[in-house]
């Protein structure tokens, strides 16, 4: 199969890799000068809006899929009408839209904090009398690792606002989370579905800082019929994300990702089948592989730089994923996995130092 | 660190596919036109007796290895005067003739089936007045997957062989053995050992067809014990694999091969590092990662072509390694790997059928 990627980053990177023992040939179409996947396929340096360049790319292709959910619906729908395009139009555009998001997720009944879209300052105002401090402000479209979100505390906080500022955004209530889980289904198009572990995600300044995959959580039958709904209102094929904030014993809706997705990179080690090849199986529309993991792993973001690598990989049992991009503060630049078991203390205190330099 | 590869074949591929993510770079070197590491990295296609070719390659690489023990020592020493060369061309001289290889083991009291040198009939007339048939004649060089060997049975099969046939050979006296088995160790230049599962192998037609790893397999401290002489008599850095014969409690030394092994693919899935990263790491003296399996593991090469590869992927578990190599009879164009423990006999009746087809 000859797959065709939208973007060209880490996540591109990895699903090459993955799908290069498969037998699969890649390429990859990014705006953008800075890239990845150096080697791993063609690659096509075009905007989303260049019909032509797109067509070249979709002829070279028998199917396409995207590694982040900000490519423009148009230059989707333009590569559907050619080939078969997995995660469909309608995943990506409402998994682009905070608020086509949350309304989803109100009209299948999944419980979420409450919200209201807004455009301006009056009408953040209304919110704030039905519902009390501290609300975050998202942008509808373009936010990732907590870019595009404010958090307000009080009134006070009101005084920075514009409604330039408050254009095309929602209004949520802050909630005061126990903890941050995802789940992440697979599912291809003749309908079969699989699941991955739950994972405890821990967010620092708005990005993904660790996640451990739990085996048994008590809320993974919840989160697991949450992901149906959405999975059969989409029609949805391919990796699915859906992350959750929650409390006690509820869960609340935070955010879906219509793609392979950081807190399942620890699948790679940790699980039969990677997240990445099921992604790929999913949307070649072959049988999915197991997803049962093989113990509790423990996933690290390297966040700016790379630690020295001989030191990291001084340690047993450690991997080390090096995505070969320029540093920069607070990119992803690689990540780590490893079984949690084996794991001693004098272990944990070597690679806390070797992450705190 | 950029890595120069001798070789363009699916051990080079599997290299650089478990060094990419380490943020290695790669370089290949491969005087045939067929090769399998499209995008994996720069290749090169030129002889082994050029120079100039070599000396570009080499430039651009900060450590060489090789994927297979043919390489003309003249070459092979020529890269060394110029870079790090791993494993060392004392290691590569050894391993590529049958002669200096059984010797080293007699030298080393590594226990061996009795083997002469001939260059003749009369030297093999010589080797039978001692010895009984059967006999396996061996050509001292080249030969790999069974191919430069011949059994002789009785004194009828001497009437087929002429002294220019028997030119660089040795006679080796054949074992019926209850089982083959094989080892592979890892050093990096620090003089850290590893050593993997021992495996049992199953050839057929001389060509590996599967491999098992045995966790506590009794023979596992003999088969130690020798392959660490020959580590320290070479002064040996990266993975070495050590064949064995076993005939009840006792190992007959076979062969050895100075790189990663066929017997080795399971390492991939099977354990906490794989050979591939692990003769990375060596060659490059880094740390080597822990060699524990995960568990049994089932490694199955797919010969001539590979099965249709959505039906395959249909078997929960297995993983597919597609070469992408043309299709050619007895050739290896793929392996599979699979965790034995959660196979039931349908699954393993379904799998028979699709590997018969």
């Amino acid at each position: 199969m000859r797959i065709g990627i939208l973007g060209a980053g880490q996540l591109s990177r990895m699903l090459a890799l993955s799908g290069i023992p498969l037998g699969f040939t890649f390429s990859f179409y990014e705006p953008n000068i800075e890239h990845c996947v150096n080697g791993l396929g063609s690659l096509i340096h075009k905007p989303y809006t260049d019909e032509k360049a797109l067509t070249n790319f979709v002829n070279a292709c028998d199917v396409i899929t995207y590694e982040n959910e900000n490519i423009p619906v148009d230059t989707a729908q333009y590569i559907a009408s050619l080939k078969p395009l997995y995660p469909n139009v309608l995943s990506l555009q409402t998994t682009q839209d905070r608020l086509l998001e949350k309304t989803l997720f109100e009209k299948l009944n999944i419980q979420t904090v409450p919200f209201q879209k807004i455009d301006s300052l009056h009408e953040l105002e209304l919110f704030l009398e039905k519902n009390s401090f501290p609300v975050v402000i998202k942008k509808r479209r373009q936010g990732y690792d907590g870019k595009g979100q404010l958090k307000l505390s009080s009134a006070n906080d009101l005084s920075l606002l514009t409604d330039d500022f408050l254009n095309n955004c929602i209004v949520e209530s802050y909630i005061s989370f126990d903890r941050e889980v995802s789940i992440i289904a697979v599912r291809n198009s003749t309908g079969d579905c699989r699941y991955y572990d739950i994972c405890e995600n821990e967010h620092k300044n708005g990005v993904l800082n660790q996640t451990f995959n739990k085996i048994n959580d008590p809320m993974f039958k919840q989160a697991q019929q949450y992901i149906n709904r959405i999975i059969e209102a989409l029609d949805y094929v391919g990796c699915l994300a859906f992350e959750f904030f929650q409390k006690e014993d509820q869960l609340f809706a935070n955010e879906l990702a219509p793609r392979v997705h950081n807190s399942g990179h620890w699948t790679i080690e940790g699980s039969h089948t990677s997240q990445f090849e099921n992604h790929l199986r999913a949307i070649c529309n072959l049988h999915l592989g197991n997803t049962e993991s093989k113990g509790v792993y423990q996933m690290i973001n390297l966040l700016g730089k790379i630690p020295d690598s001989a030191s990291l990989l001084s340690l047993d049992y450690l991997h080390l994923h090096h995505y070969q991009k320029s540093e920069r503060a607070n990119r992803k630049v690689g990540h780590l996995c490893l079984p949690v078991n084996p794991i001693t203390q004098s272990y944990a205190e070597q690679l806390k130092k070797l992450l705190s330099v």
